[in-house]
């Protein structure tokens, strides 16, 4: 046993030490003409744009972040799973919901897998989802707004990891368990794991229109890791399949212990099979308790509904709805090319990729040649399900991307590598080293029926030297090569804000002429708004003092404010006044004990504040909006709690 | 008074419509050859390094972020005044202390002006400090391990503007009132404000061998705001330059009223002065209320202190310490050239740029040539220390930086545009236009006795276009202007993170070899820490549950647990065991109401659990640290409350 660690340890290290090797040649190989070449290749000049959104996870930023191709420039951080002291997500009493679960609120989580909606299996650009893998959630991001609109908290589930990917006509974001646990959750042995605990694969609908999500139900599944997924596409849509990990069902020292057996499962699932299933009363309503937290745009508030039941699913009582396909060495990528023929699996401990093949699975489950059940589940044969193996003489393959053109792209993290391999002959084209160390990769749409193969983008995950040094703590680093020849070729080295796990890109031109620029104010319907400055207004409600305030370039209305006292909780509702883009006002008060709030045009958004002393006390707008911004500015006058002054508010009475 | 606004609502917005304007012109001017020159210019090739750090400060982000020129790319987000997810900065036990205040704990802040610490009047490169602009504070990040290492509230102050720029040895960081107020604190009209408020500077001592902060008296000045301040150095060292603007003292509706009179104030400070007057038992000592937060790398950890007394002083008791130069229209940025004979005011208001003499302020002050005072505090004639005027034919300047050559560059936020002119004969050498309106701008070591004048990278306030859109809410945008030459250059645009406001930067040497890559374990003096994983153990103090635990490759010690119940607070102290650069571990358990750590090699973190549920609970490692990193997790059984499971734990006890 003890040989076995020190092995796996050896393993685990080695890429450190390949990457080190080729730290060298990583600097030297760009210089000259071709780094000209290369210059040119990734510059966005002064005024010009970039060619495609890059969507990437945040990884434990709990965010997600938008970037530019080829350029490799971050555009905005969109809060989702974390607080976010920028603009107030998360500290504001419009936005403070959206982070509400069952275990109360949670102000962070590991945002992984961004997907684009999908329309026929092609990106529409409507939505991007993404999940948060340790308080198992599902967000979705308006792509108008670029600003999260929803989030599902997805009971039963633990390490949220094989998601959120979408099918493709977006008809479910789905869910998977990374970590099984006791369904229900109870007080139980940790060693009696195995066959006690459970997996659960949920599918979540999305509603057409409006994009509102809704667990549709959860398929209980043997209490193995379940790591990735992706959807069929096109002659296999219908179905899912998720890799699995552990099917030793071992619960302690997994590096080791789950590392036993030489083959782990895909799981194929037949969704369509089961959504008639329950479409006809199937399955069994199992109490539950999960959050579902919409933000409406036009109250610019978003609520909390606390949801008290599920769906559940047992597989085996929908004959033909699961099957398992070997798959070796612990296998973790799950991708599925854009025909939908092919579903890689790529076995992390392996040098191989296995490539399943879904006629050929079709015509074995047909033929019922079944080698054995899991848990009643039929395990079909790997020879028989087999499309082929590439012989990559990498090593730890982790994730495949496809171009469009026929060619498929793994990453390999121990070798630090991606190589490109042609689908159907699995011959190697080419391979090019990462620095360091490369976890997933994206091509725009390179999950879907139409791929956008001029770019790949390599996220690393371990960075060293390939910047200035900055302590111990750094950025990860991405790596971007122009896949338009036969050949590879890396043009640009980009750090990363968070972990990405994974990315989403697609055509600019898919996005850019539907982003919003204003909030309408004739369109706000928040509770505390004020359509003009003069209607604002402070009132009292016992000890409550809600202050309903105006920002305009550059004064708010009032700017003085008397009668406020020690004790009371002081609301301040800030409607911004603007109505031209790109003018947001910032408000923030001495001592608060919470964030500023950004307020973006035609906007309103609350925050609060206890004065504990007495004073006159400032505030100020905290996003420079125009030459007088210095000037935009305000005072509260705080007295002891039994003063009797009376409320009173003004602007410009000096 | 109505027409008045009416113009100033012009002059505000006109900053706007001139921008649209430029819009055209912007992605044009860069095409063809010069495109492919300037894509030269700032392409760093993979595996190469740039030449320049520049740390930007992150605005209402409460951050300071650190980006390579001339490349733009942004290599860390270093948390200082706000909680930081990504990191559990402000979550964790050891770095909660960092955000307590008199306040309370105050989980934002907004942060505006970054300096690094000099020796001789030259860049030393071994801290940068940086203020929080609304509840008064100072923070001095460390320049080897890259974290904010400690931070002191500034009493008797608020909106902490004129902040946070250092004496040309370091002997003080310089932090003053933006807001002037009651001091102390009480309960009056706000239109008392007039010669009742006072605006405090603040001159806080930087121990010379830890850096370690201590206010060493605050200046009580008359009730003006107190916009931005220099040092001066050189000749001039021992005097420091402040702007003011609302010599009007009005107290509301300031973009009218703070604007009546022609000229405002540059306050020089005689800060030699007044330390020997201090020193020799001058000043009050006044009760006071602040925290300093102290982080102690060897225990990873932060403490506060309470401190409850600060020395005042009354420029009227130092004869000779405190004059007023009269100084047109607003003054904003107040700056000082490299050989410290020049001050320029930058009258916001204004078209010109006004400079005064040091060498002339002296002798007005020695001929006692005073025009009148402020407050008691003489004021010198205009003429008598005016140096030159710049006449610009700009709109609205606001900052001025140096290169070193003899030249100066200041902004014009309502022309938008960066104009570069000569030191001693005030003539226009160049101009350029900025997208769009821009604030701040920074030359590596620009404003020091010795600027690194290659590049300057201008801090544009509105966005709009220049980039994707990606909604109503956007990053700020820099550009990067190449000023090795006659004529400037602009070579590219980059997004910024939070808004900076101000930056400071240095050459890569300064610093690169200095960063510290992990932190020593025999040097870990955590009370919590564990020197090695079987040192590991669950303790129990009544329904405190403390959790020492280990990580390295690819295991938690312990990963089983049991024993914990419900109502129980669970402390997590992980002691991440690596010792090798860039092999974080993560930890987060489910459903925990805080974020994740990101332990560094060599260093321990705290954070904690309340479990609300019985059942199997479990933790794993959110940053991919090996090929087996999706098998680094573990559990945790939860009981009820009157259980009489024993605490126990275990690592591959299947």
């Amino acid at each position: 046993m003890k040989k076995l660690i020190n092995s796996l340890i050896v393993l685990a290290l080695v890429g450190t030490a390949i990457s080190c090797s080729n730290s060298e040649s990583g600097g030297k190989s760009n210089k000259g003409a071709l780094a000209s070449s290369a210059a040119e290749k990734v510059y966005v000049a002064p005024g010009e744009h970039d060619e495609f959104y890059a969507f990437m996870s945040g990884g434990y930023s709990g965010n997600l972040t938008v970037y530019g191709l080829p350029s490799g420039r971050m555009f905005k951080e969109i809060p989702v799973f974390s607080q976010f002291p920028t603009s107030g997500y998360g500290y504001s009493e419009e936005t403070k919901p959206m982070l509400n679960t069952s275990f109360g609120f949670v102000p962070w989580d590991d945002a992984h897998h961004p997907d684009i909606s999908q329309t026929n299996g092609e990106l529409d650009g409507r939505w991007i989802f993404i999940n948060g893998n340790n308080t198992p959630r599902i967000a979705r991001i308006s792509l108008t707004t670029f600003e999260t609109e929803e989030i599902i908290e997805v009971p039963n589930s633990a390490g949220n990891h094989s998601s959120s990917f979408i099918t493709e006509n977006t008809e479910y974001v789905v869910a998977g368990t990374r970590f099984s646990v006791p369904i229900p959750q109870k007080d139980m042995p940790i060693k009696d794991y195995k066959s006690n605990f459970k997996g659960s694969l949920s599918f979540i609908s999305v509603d057409p229109e409006h994009g509102h999500m809704d667990i549709k139900f959860q398929l209980m599944m043997p209490g193995f890791n379940y790591d990735l997924s992706h959807p069929g596409r096109d002659k296999s849509h219908g179905w899912f399949f998720f890799t699995t990990y552990n099917t030793e069902e071992a619960n302690s020292l997994l590096e080791v212990n789950a590392s036993q057996n030489d083959k782990d499962f895909i799981a194929a699932v037949n969704w369509k099979k089961i959504e008639e299933y329950v479409n006809n009363g199937g399955g069994t309503m199992m109490p539950a308790n999960y959050a579902h937290n919409v933000y409406d745009e036009s109250t610019h508030t978003a609520t909390t509904t606390m949801k008290k039941e599920v769906l559940t699913v047992d597989p085996l009582k929908v004959p033909g709805a699961v099957y398992f396909l070997p798959t070796p060495k612990s296998p973790h990528g799950c991708d599925v090319d854009p025909s939908g023929q092919y579903i890689i699996g790529n076995g992390k401990l392996s040098a191989d990729l296995t490539v399943h093949s879904f006629d050929k699975m079709i015509a074995a489950i047909e033929a019922e040649k079944f080698d054995g059940e899991a848990y009643g589940i039929p395990i079909l044969k790997f020879e028989d399900v087999l499309a082929g193996t590439v012989k990559s003489g990498g090593l730890g393959p982790l994730h495949t991307e496809f171009d469009g053109k026929g060619n498929a792209y793994t990453t390999f993290f121990i070798s630090s590598e991606v190589v490109k391999w042609k689908l159907g002959t699995w011959e190697v084209i080419d391979r090019k080293p990462t620095y360091y160390s490369v976890g997933h990769l994206m091509i725009p749409g390179g999950n879907s029926r139409k791929p956008f193969g001029k770019y790949v983008v390599a996220m690393n995950k371990i960075t060293k030297d390939r910047y200035l040094p900055v302590g111990p703590e750094m950025e990860h680093s991405a790596q971007i090569y122009d896949i338009s020849g036969e050949k590879m070729e890396l043009i640009y080295d980009f750090p990363t804000h968070g972990e990405p796990h994974y990315a989403a890109g697609c055509p600019a031109e898919l996005l850019k002429n539907n982003a919003k620029k204003i909030y309408r104010l004739d369109e706000n319907k928040h509770p505390y708004a004020i359509t003009s400055p003069d209607q604002a207004k402070v009132e009292r409600k016992g000890n409550e003092v809600h202050i309903y305030m105006s920002t305009i370039r550059s004064h708010f209305t009032p700017d003085n404010i008397e009668g406020v006292k020690v004790g009371d909780k002081v609301y301040f509702h800030i409607t911004n006044h603007e109505q031209d883009f790109d003018v947001p006002h910032g408000f923030s008060m001495i001592g608060q004990n919470s964030s500023e709030l950004l307020i973006m045009p035609g906007q309103t958004k609350t925050n609060t504040w206890e004065p504990k002393k007495v004073g006159v006390w400032p505030f100020y707008c905290t996003d420079f909006c125009s030459a007088l911004h210095q000037e935009m500015q305000g005072y509260i006058r705080v007295s002891p709690a039994d003063s009797d002054i009376e409320l009173s508010w003004s602007l410009g009475e000096d």
